[in-house]
């Protein structure tokens, strides 16, 4: 039993570098999240390489609870770094266990996307890719505001902590925004 | 040393499924290749998921054999499924792997895309952001003519051969034209 | 006053062309909407080229009529062409002009994308470009069922009516979602 | 006759907006083409809203010249606006009339793309979109160095003039690589 009834959001980030900036912003949002919400974030580290012969012999246990946490959750909250202009493959990998069938979980999903890159872009263009595969597995990817955080190394220091006042209301602001989307969407 | 004057192709499937048909076009590519190309298929199986703090202790074997089969090649060709309107993670995952320094080996490297699906797109989603993958990369992307074959189910017959004339035709004018896009941008 | 209770719906055809199949299409779905909705097709015909000097001056008569109808419908569907692998200039050129400010007239706004084409893409490529637009415009684009109608020349006759069942029942099934998409939405 | 030996290359801005960052930046490069290059900018001011019909009666004026300019340069400049996330319906529309039969002229071609906006992400979005048109059009684009200058109302002045200098020596140095690139795809 659960008797909280604050939003449970899952966070996810693309990157398994343990100083990833990625999951710095993820962490950093844990704190800031508003009252009525709880992320939790969860590592993509155990999630192997997808094999549908091997989806064939039944998930494999980080798989399946990936996906178990993906369909309990009221939302779904990316941080993904940009490689090579798109969505790193580890992030794809897990979305491409995460949404087989039976029961993809990601139907009728409320999500949100941050991410952050030293660059200027921000990891904008694999923001963009992601939101197309949310329109395939029917999500409800929310709008605005945009969470692209460029220059990331200036702005986290070396434990990890983003310091940046700005970015940190930024992504507050977000949050605020997804807690009345994954509302609105259920 | 090699006395092969043919162009030397690497060709990679972006399934790991055994009766793949991405897997299934890129071998009935090998046999269709003009004569002055040979296309050499290698699997992506045991290329782990990418993790930027492995890396920094050295390339994984298998990764190192793949930078260095791309990097002596005259060309790469893909066969690339679309998982959620784009890139397998696989497939991209391998990419992320390549890509990184030193000698990143798709600089200036002629590619050509090949995909293959039982729908009706033939994965021209992931055929595209994979494209702009290559735009960071720096490679040579071949825009003609695009292989995407829809239907794919009804084309590959259970031994994982591709029985479909006119999709073979039009492989083998592609790989033509590849020929001469390889000779062109060397 | 309006008495009509029906959801009301704008319908907008990125082809100018008389006989184009995108304005049929979209007149088929005027004849397919379920009882409770109404679609306007309006043409963009009258919608000058785009320049922000002329917009200073004031919104150009058919351009301020469009903004109008479109703040003023519970829904917009398009119906677009795919020209150069994107979206036709006259439709984005349209969607440029109506989205200036005061009141983006866009914003939250329900929309449904189809098209409709002679080859075999049925304009997946300018529906994901145009998805992208309504992200930065703040819209509700529904995500499924999409509708991509190929061979379009065979399913169309010479008067420009949709002739083909299963794609009238396509579109008449995309309109029912779309209902639903835009009572949810409001 | 021409006597010029220069590489001749035509400058297309997707703005018809008289203080146009992108005009801007592209008489800019004007000025710093290397002595091989000569670039002349042509405005779309003229080329009227795209419409199949009036084709089939003969091209206008504008657009006849503007598709002769293009196929008899060696190379394409384009300086693009992002509006709504994508290509400017302004400039969309000229590329859909100048890429109509017979002779397409952008077939083989090389381009390259620049973009200014006052916004942090200088037009990535539009220029990605551009690019995919010219994988339709067969065109030879230019991978690097890309173009994006943002925050581009503080570059430039109010004369029109791009007064900063780490931006006019970047692309200085891409008109450079551009000069490379239609020479190795003539």
């Amino acid at each position: 039993m659960n008797d909280d009834t604050r939003l449970q959001v899952l966070g996810l980030s693309g990157s398994l570098r343990k100083h990833s900036f990625n999951t710095a912003i993820l962490h950093a949002a844990v704190g800031l999240a508003p009252n009525d919400m709880h992320i939790r974030v969860r590592t993509l580290e155990e999630v192997p390489v997808y094999n549908e012969d091997l989806r064939a012999e039944g998930y494999p246990v980080p798989v399946q609870a990936l996906r178990e946490e993906i369909a309990a959750a009221d939302g779904v909250l990316f941080a993904t770094p940009e490689y090579n202009y798109s969505i790193p493959g580890v992030l794809k990998n897990a979305i491409d266990w995460a949404s087989r069938p039976p029961d993809q979980p990601f139907e009728g999903k409320p999500v949100a996307i941050m991410g952050a890159s030293p660059g200027r872009i921000g990891t904008a263009r694999a923001q963009y890719h992601l939101r197309q595969c949310f329109v395939f597995l029917d999500s409800r990817v929310m709008n605005r505001p945009e969470v692209m955080v460029s220059g990331a190394n200036k702005l986290i220091d070396e434990s990890g902590r983003l310091t940046d006042d700005a970015t940190r209301q930024h992504i507050a602001k977000m949050l605020e925004a997804f807690a009345d989307w994954c509302r609105t969407m259920k």
